[in-house]
């Protein structure tokens, strides 16, 4: 049995994938819930009904992490929660240098209170994940629970802002810090989860937003490098080549072509 | 000088507000520093260009919290860092009884890691911030930037939605993490500023939607009784009567006639 369990919607990468690519990528093991059990092992947690319930809160929704007796909801919290707990330095390297030995010493040590670049992960992982909740948004406006298709007209607009906004001014916070960086990484003291988060929002972008991320991704050279880079990095390139990684479907991440546009 | 320099727009509670009570609670110093020095001093972090900006990444919004060298974005992660650090154990007593001593003393030491209680605060106040986040979207629901009057018909709906269906969903969960806590406070290990953050959401719902939550509120007793016993606790109401408490205006919490309702 795997130490850790994650439990989320089967069928769509969705909020789950941040914490399986860094799951993947520092080659923990864990066991995907629903797609060994079905979709029938969420709902305990979020009515309350799940084993440890006693002495951990109830999840407001899933991604959840199940640690033994522990568990963890949200899915920036999950991942600082294993960003303290697992100590394999995360190689987001191609394999062709060879890395020095004192860095990846001091990559090998699981995130501390006393080091700002965890809140830094932190912070830069939350941003990710607020323009992830827009892109949901673009489909779903004005009502979580309806129907795209009933709330067209208002994911227009939202879509329109997003895209011609959001987008851009996102996309130009990641190239800055990039920039900053001499590392190649988010932060100047090497790969973290928020590259990997950085990744699959744009990997993301590019599935739902396709004319507009070719027009775009270019004035950001640094976001697109990382992107190239993660993609190739030999862990992350076996996982998106397995059957562990998910399509993009009705998900966050979803292709409708009246919401997509150059501009 | 303030240890801790608190950097968000002057006018309004807004998401620095989660950040300042729980600084009051635990009488910690702070520069609010747009109240201080006036709305310019935002700018430099959003642009890159302030003090720390070659060894901190550049912030994508305020809040922001400075502490020395270090930069810190995010509400919740500036809660999460500030947690790690501040020793003083928040009091959210009205004084009637006394405290048992051991529960004091353990209560005093910082945010540890090795202790799934930091996690478990941390998600609570991010599900808190996430109806937040969706109830700024009932009056900004298609554009971050654009006015409310340029997209009334589409906060109408969001509004509907957000009364209707996502207060109820989020007060149970809230209600549920209560009932199951013996302390009266979210987590059964005592208050923590997941309480403050809940305090804090309530209290803009009243403002911004006064009939709903006055129909609504009495569904969730044990919500109610933490809102009161926040309200009333001596640090607490001593910051609310003072002209630190900045009024509700045009920010998250805004008050519309016509998006509030019963139901």
């Amino acid at each position: 049995m795997s130490k850790y369990e994650l439990v989320y919607h089967a069928g769509i990468p969705g909020r789950a994938e941040f914490v399986r690519l860094y799951l993947e990528a520092t080659s923990t093991p864990y066991e995907d819930k629903a797609l060994t059990e079905g979709q029938d092992c969420i709902k305990p947690y979020v009515s309350g009904e799940f084993e440890g319930s006693d002495t951990n809160p109830t999840p407001f929704a899933v991604p959840v992490l199940k640690d033994g007796d522990v568990v963890i909801s949200q899915t920036a919290n999950i991942l600082l929660y294993l960003a303290t707990r697992i100590s394999t330095p995360l190689d987001l390297e191609g394999g062709e240098k060879d890395d020095d030995r004192a860095t990846k010493k001091a990559k090998s040590s699981p995130a501390s209170f006393d080091n700002p670049d965890t809140f830094h992960t932190n912070a830069l992982t939350l941003t990710i994940l607020d323009l992830n909740n827009e892109v949901h948004d673009t489909h779903h406006p004005v009502s979580v629970m309806s129907y795209y298709e009933d709330q067209k007209e208002a994911a227009k607009q939202k879509a329109d802002d997003v895209r011609k906004n959001r987008m851009p001014k996102f996309l130009a916070n990641f190239e800055k810090n990039l920039a900053k960086s001499s590392s190649g990484f988010l932060l100047p003291s090497g790969p973290t989860y928020a590259d990997l988060a950085l990744f699959q929002l744009v990997d993301g972008l590019k599935f739902a937003f396709p004319a507009r991320m070719k027009k775009l991704l270019p004035d950001y050279p640094k976001v697109e490098a990382l992107y190239e880079r993660v993609k190739k990095a030999p862990k992350i390139k076996a996982y998106l080549e397995s059957d562990r990684r998910q399509k993009y479907s009705l998900g966050i991440f979803r292709y409708y072509e009246e919401l997509d546009g150059e501009e």
